[in-house]
């Protein structure tokens, strides 16, 4: 059956999907029957297309590339310029895909997107952190509700299945932490400046390969982490916990001779998040630890993520994998979508 | 709805399963809708029993702690004395735990063990990689013939979700290689060189702590590890192969010399199992390789296992944890078994 797709932002994450989806077409039909056709594109600044019958992949990623959808050629039944809203509630779309731009204060506009979705029978699957940080459980309500379906793989490194991975693989553990590598931009610094630069210079190669944003302070403060600490404590260790709970220390003050001297004493540092479950409530932190070389977390270097989650039965689990990157969250799209049509999510 | 089992074999891991199901069993009614009944368990040496409306877990495991299920107490409804196959056959049981011992030359009695169940309707769930390795697409087809279940999740690393993994949460992605440590016995080993000790004084310590066994040719040639490729090539990369195309090299040969050569050139030497995919077939391998620190998989100290898989859309991504135990083992079982209940597996 086909499976039509409204995309509500179309930056590198909706990018990567459209051009996996026109990579993939045949092999996702054939191994696993499933069939995307994405019929809406709505962006803030290069015009939107909605074509109830399908837009064509090749045509919609160059129009893209081009700098506006202005460019997608003229067909029967295309419609232009509907806004997010709009799309949302009257588009044929199945499933409305959340990923515009993130406001970690307010979730906003995409909480008010999911919202709509989900009041028009719409599933809702999103990379985008506001919403789920923020408005998790109402959101989760709704959807409910409504008999709909609330992807959100995407909100914590990217593809890699830290959230999928619990509930489908390690059901019947009993979790008593979770704790990681949540944030590539800074693990890239720490792993530059254990290479001999300087926090200074680590940052600045950072921002030139397009890790860290010209304002770095989300990253290197600890926010981006600690926004995922409060998800992993909701939808993985499910207790609830809100961002102002987790206290949040980054790395910006930590110098050439600390790395140095970690080193030293076979340690290494790292921004590790971290939620552990106490007397049914959660204690969360984002901060910079000194960890054992045989921690398996501390094996991981460069923009890479990871995930430990200490399992009662089990002991710890970890996994490892990429953090961002337009294809990697492009994947986790696609994966929450194969299983909504698996009837899984 | 009940759930009812009958475990052909009550070792370490059967009695691991046992003790999970008696500790959780309201944690797993209560949050996962899940009410396993043990009603069978056969035994080669113990005796066995079959009580249809379920055995006293606590009854069951003090008896076989005790050396012999004569010592379960009796009760009307109770059967004892049943064998292997009339059990499979008769029991009102709907799955099968196949965790009798595992032979890696015939796959029996296991292989007949499994053919029983599914002609008789019942599921198996099983940790014995005899049948897996050798029997896996004509047990998988005759599952699927009868319309029921074939867990394997505990014959790879234990409860550790490796076999799972990839099609819940990697589908789409086209896999080019597995490799990984697949095997404890030969990491802990390695592990205790590389801090000093002499191969014969580390596997000493191994079979001390239960880690090896008194021959411990299985584990530290590589075949134990060579039969877990075999398994994931046909269950994870979905190409044929069987154990005679593995090439298979161990550890015996490696001197401490070797050892701290290559820590001087910062690498680590791990006994590697890998599968790769080229032209449609599979290329396989166990042996010791000198891998770069900055890999995942050098950084799984002593008897811990490790997974990475070659992603096409995520790069890889690295699944770390248990590869061996009584109650993660038991676990792999218990796994296989909600995902049943779930209509997931």
């Amino acid at each position: 059956m086909i499976h039509k797709l409204a995309l509500i932002g179309f930056g590198t994450v909706g990018q990567g999907l459209a051009q996996i989806l026109h990579d993939k077409q045949e092999a996702l039909r054939r191994n696993l029957g499933f069939e995307p056709q994405i019929v809406a594109v709505c962006t803030r600044s290069k015009g939107s297309l909605y074509q109830p019958e399908g837009l064509d992949l090749a045509q919609l990623l160059q129009a893209a590339q081009s700098g506006s959808l202005a460019s997608y050629p003229d067909m029967p039944g295309l419609e232009r310029g509907w806004d997010n809203l709009k799309t949302i509630r009257e588009s044929n779309a199945a499933t409305v895909i959340e990923i515009s731009y993130t406001n970690l204060t307010t979730g906003q506009p995409a909480i008010d997107h999911c919202r709509a979705a989900f009041e028009n029978g719409k599933n809702v699957v999103t990379a985008n952190k506001g919403p789920v940080a923020l408005a998790y459980h109402e959101l989760l309500a709704l959807a409910a509700e409504n008999g709909v379906r609330f992807g959100i793989e995407g909100t914590v490194m990217s593809g890699t299945p830290a959230l999928r991975l619990p509930g489908v693989a390690l059901a019947g553990n009993e979790l008593s932490e979770v704790r990681g590598i949540f944030n590539g931009t800074t693990n890239y610094i720490l792993t530059k400046m254990e290479e001999g630069l300087s926090y200074a210079a680590a940052l600045q190669q950072a921002q030139e390969l397009g890790y860290a944003e010209a304002d770095p302070t989300a990253d290197v403060e600890g926010h981006d982490a600690a926004s995922k600490v409060v998800i992993l404590a909701n939808v993985v260790m499910d207790v609830p916990l809100s961002r102002a709970e987790v206290s949040c220390r980054g790395i910006s003050h930590l110098t050439s001779a600390d790395i140095q001297q970690a080193k030293a004493e076979g340690k290494r540092w790292k921004l590790i998040g971290r939620v552990k479950k106490e007397g049914g409530r959660a204690v969360a932190s984002v901060q910079p630890e000194a960890i054992p070389l045989t921690d398996p977390l501390a094996g991981v270097m460069g923009a890479t993520n990871a995930i430990t989650y200490v399992c009662d039965l089990l002991g710890p689990i970890t996994l490892i994998g990429a953090g961002a990157g337009g294809v990697q969250t492009g994947f986790a799209l696609l994966i929450d979508l194969i299983n909504i049509g698996r009837g899984n999510l």
